[in-house]
Formats: C-alpha cells, sequence, structure tokens
C-alpha cells in the first residue's frame, strides 16, 4: 500500500479496539489516546481523527508523520496532542505504541514529587523508575496541551529511555513495543497508582519491586500480554 | 414563542440530557439539578420540574422568573432549590448554566476550610479559587436548604464571580458561560476533588495548577467541550 | 386478615424492593436484611426468609412476632438475626422499620471509637450521634451474630432513642418512622461514613452538622424522601 | 472413572462458575485462577487451561498432579503458576479448594510489614493472622512467577496452615475446606483488606476480631456460605 492509506484492515480494528480497551479499563474518559507505528512504514504512526476514545472505529484511523501532517487528511480533524505521539515515535525507533490519558489515579503523583515504584509484578515495567514532565520548565505558563513538535519533543526528552513518564498537571504517557504492551503498561500504571496511595497511607517502608526484579518480571509480562489482551479487547469491542 | 412557553424542542432536549449526563457521570444521585438560562429571554431560567434527575425529560422543563416563580405551572411541583438558580442568573449576566449537586467527594472540602486548587488541566476552572458558602453566617441554625430567595442570593454572593462554590455540609454549585460547560465543570470539579484527597494524602507541597496556567487552560476547555458533551449525551441518552 | 397471614400485595412489593434497593444501592452484599412492621399488627413484623437480598421478591416475606416465632412458617427458613428486628420493635415502638448491613464503609468508625458525624444535610440524622454496640461487653468472645433475644435486646439497648447504631466488626443498623425513611438512612449513612473518612484524611476540625442544624435538616428528608424512594425502587425492581 | 478424565458434569460447572464468580466480585481481573482436589482423586487437582478467569467454562478443566503434570493434557497449555496450586495441595491435605489473585487491595499489605487484622465477622478467618511471602528470600531476584515445584513448596510451607497468605508484589492465596468456603475468603480478603486501609487512616486501636471471635465466626460462615454462593453463581452464570 502506499504510505498515507490505511493500514491492513486487522491493525485498524486493532488499534480502534485499544481506544476502547482503554475506556472500558478506566483508563481513558471522554478524553485519550492511543496510537501505534505504521507497520508498513516507520516514519509514519497511526491514530484516530479526534474524536472520543469510546467512538473510534477502524474507518476513523489516520495516518500521520511525525510532524503531525496527515498522510490523508480527507477534511478530518487531527487531534492537537498528535505531536506528543509523533516526537516519541521520532526519538525512540524502540517504540511502536504510545497511549496518553489523563486518568485520576496518577495525577496526584505527577504533582507532589513522591516517585512512583513498582507495586507488584503487573507493574514490573515502573521498577526502572517514572519520569515527571513539567511542562513550565522550558514552556513557562501554558495550557498544558502538548500542542507542538517543540512541546512533543520537551516531552520525548523527558521520557528518555523509560516505558512511562507523568506530565504534571495532565497525565501520563505510556510506550511499548507492540500495541498491546502498550495498552497492558497504561492499564497497570494506574492500577499500580492505586495500590501505591494505599501502601504509602500504611506508613513506613514499601518493599517495591527493584530493578531487578522489574527487569525480569517484565519480560514474562511482554511475553503473556496475549491473554489479557484477548479478553480485554473481547471486552470492549463485544 | 412567549414568554413561559418552553423554548424550542432541541434546548429542552439537551437540558433535560444534562439532568440525565450529570447522572451518569456520578455526579447526580437521586437528586441535583441543572438550569439553564432562557435563549429567548434572559428574565427567565429553564428548569426540571420537581423529579429525580435521572427520570427528566424533555416535557418536564418549566420556565421560572428569577424570584422563582413558574411562568406556566400547569400544577407541576418545583424544586424548592430553584432559588439558588434564580438569584445566581440574577446576579450573573455571565452565566447561561447552573448545575448544583451533593456529590460526595466535594463535601470534605466544604467542611475542612482546605481550599480546592486546580490539580489538572480539566478542571482549570478551579485555579482561580472555590469559595466556601456557610449557610450559618447569615441564616444561624437552618435546614440547610437553599429556600428561599435570600439564601440564594447570599450564596450567589458568595459565589462571586467564579466558576464554581461549595456550600458547607451540603454540595457544590458550578456555573457557565453555557450548558456543556457547567456540565463539565461538575464533572471534572468532582474528579479534581478525588485526586486532591489523592494528592494530599502523599504529602508534602502540591504543584497545582497557577491562575495564569488555569486561565490559559480553561479557555482550551471551553473550545473543546463539545467532544466531551457529545460523548456523555450520547451515553446517557442512548 | 388474621395475624401471621401476609400483608397487602402492596406492602410485600415494597419491601421487597426495600431488599433490592440496599443491594443496588451498594448497600448490601450477598446479606444483609431490611424489615417493616405489619401495618395490621403492630406485635407482628415482616421479613423475608432466609435468603440473599437481590433475590428476595413478594412472596418470601413472612411475618413474626418480637421474640422470633414466625406466625406462618409453611417450612421456610428464617434469617438467624431476626432477634436483632424483633427487639429493636419491642423496645421502640416508633419504629417502623429496620435495616441491618455489614457495608464495608462503615465497619472502621465501630472499630476505632471515631465518632461518626453528620457530613452533611443527607445524613442530618446521624447528628444526634451514633451509638457503637461491643457484643463482647455482654456476651464475650462470640461469633458475633445476634443469633439470641438476649443479643437483639442489648443491641437495642444500645441503640436507645437514635436512628443509627454500628456493630463492632460486624455492620450497622438502620431504624425509622416508615420503609422509605429506613432505606434512605441505610444509604446515606454508608455515604456519610465514605465522606467523613475524606473529611478526617484531610486533618484539622470538620464542620459538621450540629444537632439543632441536623434535626431541622432531617425534617426535610423525611418529607422529601419519596422522590428518592420512587427512583431507588424504578432502578432496583425495573 | 480414570484418574485424567473430567470430573461430573456438575464439578466442573462449579470451577467454571467460581472462576466468574471471582471476576464478577472483582478478586480476578484478565489474571487468576482457582482450582480444587479432585473428588475422586485425592492425588489430583482441577484447574482451567492458561485462559483468562472471565472465559472459563467447564470444558476448560484439566486435571494435574502434584507436580503440575497434566493427567490429559490434549494439547491444552497450562498456567505456569499450576504449581502454586499443587504444592499447597500436597502440602495441605485439609484443602480442598485454592484460589489465588493479584487485587490491587491487598498489595499494600504485602509491602509494608503491616499485618492484616480481621475487620468484622465476613473476615474471621483472617483473625489467627496472614503470613506474607517474600519470593527474595530463598529465591533472590526472581519474576515473581511461582513457576516451579520449589517455589510452590516455599510458599506453602509460608502458608504453613493458614486460610490466606500474601505473596509480597504480587498478591494473595486462599484455601478453604471447600469451593464455596475459599471463594467467600477470597472475597473477603479484598472486602477487609479495604476496610482495613479505612480503619488504619483513621488512626489509633483497632478493635478487631481476636482468635477467639473468629474462631467462633468462621465457624458460622462455613455453614452459611451457601447463601452467598447460590446468590454469586447466578450473578456470575446467568
Amino acid at each position: 500500500m502506499s504510505a498515507g492509506l490505511p493500514a491492513a484492515r486487522g491493525v485498524l480494528e486493532d488499534l480502534a479496539a485499544a481506544n476502547r480497551i482503554l475506556v472500558d479499563q478506566g483508563v481513558f474518559d471522554a478524553a485519550g489516546h492511543v496510537s501505534m507505528r505504521h507497520p508498513d512504514d516507520p516514519s509514519l504512526f497511526l491514530m484516530s481523527r479526534s474524536l472520543a476514545p469510546a467512538l473510534v472505529g477502524p474507518d476513523d484511523i489516520m495516518a500521520f508523520d511525525f510532524a503531525g501532517a496527515a498522510a490523508d487528511p480527507n477534511g478530518r480533524p487531527a487531534y492537537i496532542e498528535r505531536h506528543l505521539h509523533g516526537e516519541i515515535y521520532r526519538a525512540r525507533p524502540d517504540v511502536m505504541a504510545v497511549a496518553h490519558s489523563h486518568t485520576p489515579a496518577v495525577i496526584a503523583f505527577g504533582l507532589t514529587g513522591k516517585p512512583m515504584r513498582a507495586m507488584y509484578h503487573n507493574a514490573a515495567f515502573i521498577a526502572g523508575g517514572v519520569p515527571v514532565f513539567d511542562i513550565r520548565e522550558k514552556f513557562g505558563a501554558t495550557d498544558i496541551v502538548i500542542s507542538s513538535p517543540e512541546k512533543g519533543a520537551a516531552l520525548a526528552e523527558a521520557l528518555s529511555d523509560r516505558p512511562v513518564a507523568l506530565l504534571r498537571a495532565h497525565g501520563m504517557v505510556c510506550v511499548g513495543p507492540n500495541l498491546p504492551v502498550a495498552v497492558f503498561r497504561a492499564v497497570f500504571t494506574v492500577a499500580n497508582a492505586s495500590i501505591q496511595h494505599q501502601a504509602m497511607a500504611l506508613g513506613g517502608p514499601v518493599a517495591a519491586l527493584d530493578a531487578e526484579e522489574g527487569a525480569l518480571a517484565d519480560a514474562i509480562n511482554v511475553q503473556t500480554v496475549g491473554r489479557a489482551w484477548d479478553l480485554w479487547k473481547r471486552r470492549a469491542i463485544g
């Protein structure tokens, strides 16, 4: 297929399903978006037109270059924050999928300087640390939105080589080596945040996963993610 | 149309939908009401007859003047607290819609003197501060209900030029320049309260949105509220 | 009708609905029971046969005397804890309905000696105080169940003239002058507990309703309970 | 029947139902598994093929020996963590059913050294104490999974003669003298954890059930578990 044309139908269906899964799992509300690198052209990524994620279907998927230009706009409005996705794909060749949300449970960790830690094996990918991106540092007072390539690039720089970053007063971004892993990480970043609120409230030291345990456990999760993905897709799509 | 007669069908449908959206989003329970200024006569406002908000349909909408007199009562009982709405419309010509609820997550902030702050961009409208109205200050021991023009006026005075106020031991009121924005603010005042409970439990300083960030982010929210409104309406009305 | 025969069909339907409402509202889980004084014979009360409350229908309702003897057992097993109900009806001629649950949100207040206070007008009935019944004081180590007239009487004594009591390590009991009010109080005792957890976590003084405000607000709630009852019944029964 | 062939249809249906009940009750998510000792051969246990628990049906049940070898694999993949189950059945002849989950509410207690205590009679089985298994102590840094007979045996040793153990940074295991009791204990271990978070946040001493009360109350729960089981099965299977 030519660049700019949609990817194979199954790919579009999976990406639409990922949007709906993240609604069904409580990660997305009326906002949130998940994208994937184009399987046929690594210089493009696929993402829905601007739409509430619960409503995204295969025909809503568009292709964009890293600068956020639509390959085939066809009159469809794009998410303002496509630059968050584009600049991560540009900076991280290992990343094949990106999810961004405003999930309440994670927000407090982006506001308080309390580092997120890996509370259990499902969130093993957190064990290496979760950076916090504060848009004020480079851009002063803004509307918080990642609305330009420059802001996307600054976020990508903060993310560095990690699987998750928090955005102060905004939300989180999760990335993965494929779409199901990015979705899995989004779901369990939220679950981990809820657990950490409870663990810190109990007081005293928290025996979180260390980096070595995290790496070992994450490898298993990446291998076995299909079981969760299949269930979630069935729940979300019916 | 003549004053007192219902507004255009689409307006009535939207206002009924707003009631059901706020139930579906967890802001309203068996109580709660949302009103809008009459599009054809700014000295009137539209509001359901006394009814659980989950049950409100277009035909339940009545028109009231600021003093709470029904333009076309037709034997239908009105909410006791219509004065909360009427006196805000009288005091605030900029306000086109008002929502009032008893949502649990916000109550504690009205009881403890801990100020609500804007935890994320969705609640940017909070960054300028949330006043607390304590009915005891002017009226002594009461049944808490905003049951008279005098009580409504005192609440409107406490609200001042803000988008949200808390009512001690009672709930909240959110206003907006149109119906979808008032609904959006109600939803995200509640979400913000839940996040702030978590952020304060983590301890230490909280890097909330400052007033400048809040103003910038709120402007974006007001522009893009349609995406959430359309989804919520679809969920609530089916 | 003769004592022991079922009450009027509408009464049985309302009591069955009350059981299902309290499931739907999250007060009951697989356990919990609600009873009412027999409208035709104040020395009897009506209560389901032993059954999960979500499954109770009008034909499951039995009549009992205060000692817990079924007027018309017809081979149907009764709840062990019918003595909780019977002894309250015996001690409190003003009580027309009783609900008992194990709802998680209230348990901590029965364990810690932190008094429940009225966080908002919906829970105004709490403003006069919520006693805690600790079965150990009179009965030593037990299975916690209110399984005898003696235990029921001790609980009724602890309840005294109040609308709500907590049972240490067990749950709560709510009473009212009619069935909808008892149900309303059960729902808002739970909501109030959740709010109080948040208010106490914020720290500092909590400007709860005082006894005078509580009495005034409770009178309004009792008058207007029908709006909530009608909605809840419609939700629970369909 | 010969070893390795499925058990009676009703047994398979109950075990499939148990999986779905624990999803419906919020104990299992996309992961979690529950097993039972084979009613016809106590040296075997029954457990689903590797599958999300929400999808388990009677035909998915396989039989395994304590070492985790399938009696009739028929090409079906088994859960890696079947060793958790097998080694408990080997060590505990009294155990007839085992449930394992990653439920968020319990994780913090496995990380912080704060002992779980019995907050109410539904969780009476906790009153004798809940051990915490830290896989690091014997195995160093691992992927956390109970993936070998050795790890299963170490967990069984930590469980000792108790009904529940926590697995640090992983989840919990609950056992019982029959399938409904194991399911009941899983449900109420989670409820108890949520209550204990609230009780500890209130501060001060917590009047939890003592061991004597716990033993008495647990005996009642074991006798009356059928009422909850029947309801839960009806909800989960329809």
